[in-house]
């Protein structure tokens, strides 16, 4: 049996070597703190064969019991997985369990999150206060912190949260991204100040995505070395054997990706090989590396092992007794022996001690580099600079007329000089979405320090990869890019930006018909609503210069909820009455010539048309009509205002209103009212120039005017 | 130079090969008719090298000069691939320029959709209709048959709608699972009556897109040999050189995926090298084939092919002139010159013959295999069988309650046994979306005359191959199975059949926090509005069974406009109320105690919540109250119906309305009103048994009761 291997090749140096070998003459089961050794040289012995034998089978009955209690769950997983588990959390992963958040901490992410219980077990066994016995004896309940899937916003120690299959690993790509980065910025020849691994297990389902081959080959591409993956080879899907719909080479795929491959073909009893396995891993640099391991799903069942019904059903109270008796497992339901929590319990010490160390050579960092420390703090902290809101760049009406596109480019450069943490990219628009940071270079495998992420045409990866950037530190703020109709693309991993608290900004550009001759495949009209309808996630549409900054001040303050900006292609003129101010209110008046809060009619515009509804103001203002111009430039800002603001914009009393968007009309109800009129888009767009499709539908003065007499 | 290769191995007996021997001695530029050969002997001779020359030449200044014209589109590709497009249009493709809907052609598929001019000059060249010059010269261009990029609605010829990159390349993976099911299902020894080809263009930008991976993963397990794909290999994605994004290696990748692979080197001006590896391609039958064509994007032109900024925008007039004299081609704008129309047009009598030889044999298929040929015929003519609809399940209140997936199931077995072009599967959900067709086994490699498909967990290329295989024939019907919150990871292909109007069935299960334990990452609470909000899609949520039949019966007869159903996990009871044509309607009443049209109070409800909504009516009416209880299964339809019935079923005089639905309450302000309220999930949901959830969200008989109270 071999000693925890040095938790990485960086950091381990001569004295990690000779403690190493120091532990393999000295034979003990327990932890041992040697004085005057750096805490990096800390090393704990691996368990005796038994006692890892015993941890085994409590993590796999762990999961039995929670799953048969909740009567619900999937114990397959867990029961296949556990000898990986095992090895990895206690030989391998690097992490303090009193302080989850520790910065330098390894990543674990499950991307098969179904399997949840592996994770939670793990948890519990490694000492973390966020899973207690009790938690898992809540597994699946109400207001649990032990929910169906991992959450990171529910339990301290999970990264991420995981469960539609792929998001999880394309997550991963994210954290190992986020780590090479940052080491390449801040680690200097005499202080290696970021140095940890990011493993992740994923399954059949999760390869069978294809945000997982999207995810891979830009892992590959980047040559992320420190990027763990375990491929849980279990043969076993929902719908029975992997025969009937995933029969690829997987390895070989991964290897025309550019990764390492490993295969370690006992996966249930063979621990030395999962050791080797990921020695081998940590030791390849260059490349990502994916470790099939082949394993049996729901090990240890006599009658269910290696079939679907073990996957995502409890075993029922026959079956658990069939299996307690098939693996010598004669205890309560949730048992713990008292030699493998006496085994475990060792990560206390050595997680405060590798946090402590690492915190002393901060602090030496801290007194040699200044301006990097307080950088890479406001990173670890998520802390912005002050005065960052400053860079934003203002506007007047003499400005001369800009795509939206352009003045966010503007924006994401001036953030980029203010905010460390700050960093991006497009899915192979830069150039049309306008997102290049022009003081930067590229993120490649050979400049990972530099912020312009290039990730091809992977819409649903780059979402992904953003998502896992942005839960790696609070400080690291990334946007993706890409024509607003393809966030259909990536929908699956907005959605997940918007559970799990990502702060990622979406910035989506060629936001409606008015991009023009492309056709309506890529005319967006109701992703505006599709978004809007989204709970935890910001709309925000702004007109011209003004509101671009102001929704970019949003989406940075905005840390713990993902802003989608949608952005247009075509010219807009900047506006009098916009401002940064009024779109932290997400709808506010930009011009009206009523008194008493009783205008005759209340026109409402958002993004590109809101010059078109102030145009037609004027002209309706010149008949002697008091009309008031309203912003409705975020809709989830303008519902948190309070009644009496949302009342002096939009007086109940005053039921001739109008909208125009550039969108489907659906839900605008909710604003103009039965008796006030949508204008809109409810069709598919058209292929011609922008011009010529607005007024064929109808996006004009004149049709606003004629609308506002009919009413 | 070689011969036009036999245009399907399986037709190329003896008589093939001896034409081939013959043509071979005897050349010639032109098409000729042997006597008393069958049609599908009848071979063109290939252009002589300086008509192809000329006519790729045609080609690209097509491409070029429809451009420049409308100061938009992507020149480069059709520039690079018209070598390509020359040899597979007029030497390989069979189709039937006067009839494009002829059954039993070859399909092509431009993935590449933004080098749509590569196509409309070759539709032109080969005499459809659709493209006549003063098309090619409205190129995007409002009201146009040449839009942006391929749309099949509006351009006969363009066999599906692409742009979104690598959903034409999955389309064309449902092109040819419906051929080799038909082929299996209907061809007899002694009758070949499905024998076509499915060929497709890709670029960088689809190999990148998850969608194809998975596509492929798929086609490669199915053995998809007569599914041809050219990889347009041109190093230039609209960033720049694919090295900044791209470095894996594709054709290992292909090979991992099982398929058979192929590398023409010089796709520029390698003819024959073009020529052999498809004929190669058709020669390998039990695997599909990607062709690995490198071409030069925007070849010609001196100072910008190969380069970024000829991918998706006009040359400019200088650089035209520039590769006009490059190219040798002095002519003016839209020039096709005469030897070019000589030789294309061979196209228009040989397309003929072929369909007319086809005819031929149909006609002795009919008479020998009657019952199959009933069932072919309806599948090319999508014809339903009469009386179809009386297959549909109906049910009373005795009937035990059930939930709606399981209703659904019976419907789906009902419809398989009574329309021979219905088919589907699950992307590895069949048993939970319970989608099995009980009479018929999988469609696989080996039993492809099989019914149920299974996709995998890759539902993104599940939509986009669905779209594939509806639009191959008219009476194709597929459905498409997986949990309604996974609608995320297909919505690009979801949006597209709403938009190329295939009548694809998804079947969407375990459709609100009724799932239970799962939790929020499972749990859809936006997608019921973010799927209203599209256009020209219908979204069912049905009540119980008779509901559940009603929608399906909608589903049906909607062929052109996909339909999505949201079915529950839970159990819901039979109501007494609904109907099969209440659905049709898409929103009607289901009870009232109210008389003259003016109930207290409008309860509102859709799906699982509609018995909720009827239970609350109950207790409400024990107190005096005079209610109605309105089903509004449909949004789409019920707007469709005359303002009188709208009127009948909502009276605008009753404000007291109360909606439930386990969903956002966003947009019911449309039907509740100002004065009205929405009882709904405006969060994310939680892990927790359904009953719990429901109960801690409001959801309940009570909460109704009260909120009518406080009305």
């Amino acid at each position: 049996m071999a000693t925890r291997a040095p938790t990485s090749p960086a950091a381990a140096g001569a004295s990690g070597r000779a403690s190493r070998l120091l532990f393999l003459r000295c034979p003990s089961t327990r932890f041992r703190l040697a004085a005057g050794r750096s805490a990096t040289a800390l090393r704990a012995q691996p368990a005796a064969a038994e006692v890892v034998e015993q941890s085994v089978n409590t993590i796999r009955f762990l999961a039995v019991d929670a799953v048969e209690k909740a009567k619900s769950g999937h114990p397959g997983l867990p029961m296949g997985c556990a000898p990986l588990g095992h090895v990895l959390f206690d030989e391998f992963l690097r992490f303090n369990p009193k302080n989850p958040y520790w910065f330098d901490r390894d990543r674990f992410v499950l991307s098969a999150g179904h399997g949840c219980m592996l994770q939670y077990a793990l948890l519990h066994l490694a000492g973390y206060d966020s899973v207690t016995m009790d938690d898992l004896k809540a597994f699946r309940q109400w207001g649990s912190r032990t929910p169906g899937h991992p959450e990171n916003f529910e339990t301290p120690g999970v990264e991420v949260t995981t469960g539609p299959l792929g998001q999880g690993f394309a997550n991963a790509v994210g954290l190992a991204l986020a780590e090479k980065h940052l080491a390449a910025r801040f680690n200097k020849p005499d202080l290696n100040i970021i140095d940890h691994y990011t493993y992740v297990i994923l399954g059949d389902g999760c390869q069978m995505e294809g945000v997982s081959n999207e995810a891979s080959s830009l892992a590959g591409h980047w040559g992320l070395g420190k990027l763990i993956a375990f491929y849980d080879d279990n043969h076993i899907s929902i719908d029975g054997s992997t025969d009937i719909a995933f029969t690829e080479d997987v390895l070989a795929r991964y290897e025309a990706l550019g990764w390492h491959t490993i295969w370690v073909k006992n996966g249930n009893t063979g621990y030395d090989d999962i050791r080797a396995a990921i020695k081998e891993a940590k030791a390849v640099k260059d490349k990502p590396t994916l470790i099939k391991v082949t394993t049996t799903i729901g090990y240890g069942s006599p009658n269910k092992a290696n079939t679907y019904s073990v996957h995502g059903s409890a075993l029922g109270s026959k079956e658990v007794e069939a299996t307690r008796n098939n693996l010598s497992w004669l205890h309560e339901p949730f048992h713990v022996p008292d030699e493998v929590k006496r085994h475990w319990s060792h990560h206390i010490d050595e997680g405060s001690s590798l946090e402590a160390e690492w915190n002393k050579k901060f602090g030496e960092y801290e007194k040699k580099y200044h301006q990097e420390a307080a950088d890479l703090k406001s990173i670890i902290s998520g802390e912005l600079p002050s005065g960052w809101d400053n860079a934003l760049p203002t506007y007047t009406t003499e400005n001369p007329a800009d795509a939206t596109r352009n003045l966010s480019q503007q924006c994401l450069n001036a953030l980029a000089k203010a905010i460390p943490g700050f960093l991006g990219g497009s899915a192979d628009l830069a150039t049309s979405n306008m997102t290049l940071l022009k003081m930067f270079g590229d993120f490649q495998k050979d400049t990972p320090e530099e912020r312009n992420i290039r990730f091809g045409v992977r819409e649903h990866a780059m979402g992904a990869i953003s998502n896992g950037i942005a839960l790696h530190s609070p400080g690291l703020i990334p946007y993706c890019a890409t024509f607003f109709v393809f966030t259909d693309y990536m929908r699956a991993a907005i959605r997940l930006s918007a559970l799990c608290g990502s702060g990622v900004i979406f910035v989506m550009t060629h936001d409606s018909i008015g991009l023009g001759e492309d056709g309506p495949t890529h005319q967006p009209v109701e992703q505006l609503f599709s978004l809007r309808a989204m709970p935890n996630i910001l709309m925000l549409r702004p007109a011209d210069g003004k509101e671009t900054s102001g929704a970019y001040k949003i989406a940075i303050l905005n840390r713990k909820m993902p802003s989608v900006l949608a952005l247009s292609r075509q010219k807009l003129q900047h506006l009098k009455g916009t401002s940064i101010e009024g779109v932290a209110k997400g709808g506010y008046i930009i011009s009206d010539n009523s008194t008493g809060n009783k205008p005759d009619l209340i026109l409402i515009g958002t993004g590109s048309e809101l010059e078109i509804v102030e145009k037609a103001a004027d002209e309706l203002r010149k008949e002697g009509k008091a009309v008031r111009v309203v912003s409705l430039v975020c809709w989830e800002l303008f519902e948190e205002q309070s009644e009496e603001y949302k009342e002096s914009v939009l007086p109940c009393e005053v039921t001739a209103r109008i909208s125009v968007e550039a969108g489907v009309t659906f839900g605008w109800e909710k604003y103009v009212g039965q008796k006030g009129k949508a204008i809109g888009v409810d069709r598919f767009g058209s292929s011609a120039p922008a011009g010529k499709i607005y007024k064929e539908l109808g996006l004009t003065v004149e049709n606003v005017i004629e609308t506002a007499k009919s009413l």
